[in-house]
């Protein structure tokens, strides 16, 4: 099969590298092109697209971008005279992804990628629903991204993403924000001195969230609004996410900056 | 000294076997006079006020009581003619600390509670602040509550206080939103298959964060919204506990409810 993949960033070129193990003609295209993108690419043998226009020729497209961008990438697939089936493996909310198989028509194929870019097998797990998902998980066949296939609705793989990543980006930017309230109220040696009682784990894993999250905070922002979204639509309190993506949105200057402290981190956040 | 536990629930029962043991002449008074109140005071060999303008007798005070009413009991003691020091313990934000110590004056000493009701050695700790914190540490001298004295700051104990809880009742809340959110988007199942793989704790929390949590909403809920405006207070986003004070508000009819399921608590979150 000749299959696209649009946009790969770090995700992304694990993804390609996952189909043309499975046997695949694999293609890529990125308007941007930027340094980073281009390295990703040169350590993979794919083909490069010249243009938009090229994509009638492909069997098969995958669009992994930042969430917002998701609907915007259909609308120019679907300029484009591209008639394969299209697997938007985005961070989108439900009501996202049914606009999005809208705009692409009955070859929209709805998935959610739940794990750290793929590179070793059983880290990394691509949910599928949607009536072509049989189709589409065979384009991964014996690859390291294991393909979870759900029902035939159009929106569940994303609905199951948004679950996952509400509880693991959401506590992240949560538990960032707390850290942040205790210098800014001056009580932060009492607070780490109580969770070191009582909340062991903690101290070290605002740590790790901050080294861990700085430099994606950028893209996350999005990710939280589509998650509130989720939530709202769903006659729950999409306060939670609104409030973690404002966090992420004042990291997001971080996102060059090598190794930054959590302290930096902290100053980013209350230097609003 | 004497000293008067105002409104005492099941924490503030605790806290008045403390002061007895510490050799205090100890003293209750509620107005409400609930049945479950009358059954914890038995307990305790302590002696019962008929009404606030007795208060005047008293060398201390204990305000413990819903976060709502800490402003509200604070006035009516300082209606009553009481001139000791006193003593907030309540779940408040650092501003609402700030008017009760306005309400009491310099007899005001801002406290928190981190831990549950103190009935074993180490789990329990008063965190103190404010001019006479030292002497109110004195109170508790032997017991069971270990207090922890801060600085003068007026709302020091509150605010750490507030970020403590902001972590353990606000990942609660997110926890139960998120089940709630797969039950709705009918991806509970995929859900619980892919937390089973890498997140493993979170089907067994979310069964005790249920359990645990479903009795005592009702007044998780005004703790969520003082948390919630700590963050607005310091700059930061308060919509993390905007939305954990709407989930406890949605479960508040659970009070009564005998070891409700987690089913049942679901349906409470949805059925809003």
């Amino acid at each position: 099969m000749k299959i696209a993949v649009l946009n790969p960033g770090s995700m992304g070129i694990t993804i390609a590298a996952a189909l043309k193990f499975a046997q695949n003609d694999v293609y890529w295209l990125n308007k941007s092109r930027s340094p980073a993108t281009i390295d990703r690419v040169r350590t993979l043998d794919i083909h490069e697209l010249g243009s938009l226009n090229q994509l009638g020729n492909m069997d098969g497209i995958v669009s992994v971008c930042p969430p917002d961008a998701a609907e915007a990438v259909a609308k120019q697939v679907s300029a484009s005279g591209f008639n394969g089936l299209y697997l938007d493996a985005n961070a989108i909310a439900p009501d996202t992804a049914t606009r999005v198989a809208q705009i692409i028509g009955t070859a929209y194929v709805d998935g959610g990628i739940i794990g750290p870019p793929a590179r070793t097998p059983g880290t990394t797990r691509l949910y599928l629903s949607g009536a072509n998902r049989v189709q589409v998980q065979s384009w991964f066949k014996g690859s390291v991204l294991e393909v979870v296939c759900m029902d035939d609705s159009p929106n569940a793989a994303s609905s199951v993403k948004m679950c996952y990543a509400a509880y693991t980006k959401g506590i992240g930017a949560l538990i960032l924000a707390i850290r942040a309230l205790a210098k800014e109220k001056n009580v932060e040696e009492a607070l780490l001195n109580e969770w070191n009682i009582s909340q062991p784990d903690l101290p070290g894993r605002s740590e790790m969230i901050a080294k861990g999250s700085a430099a994606k905070a950028w893209r996350f922002s999005g990710e939280m609004r589509e998650i509130s979204q989720t939530f709202e639509s769903g006659g729950l309190p999409g306060g939670f996410h609104q409030a973690a993506a404002e966090i992420y949105r004042r990291m997001s200057d971080l996102k060059d900056v090598p190794d930054p402290s959590l302290a930096q981190v902290i100053d980013e956040i209350l230097c609003a």
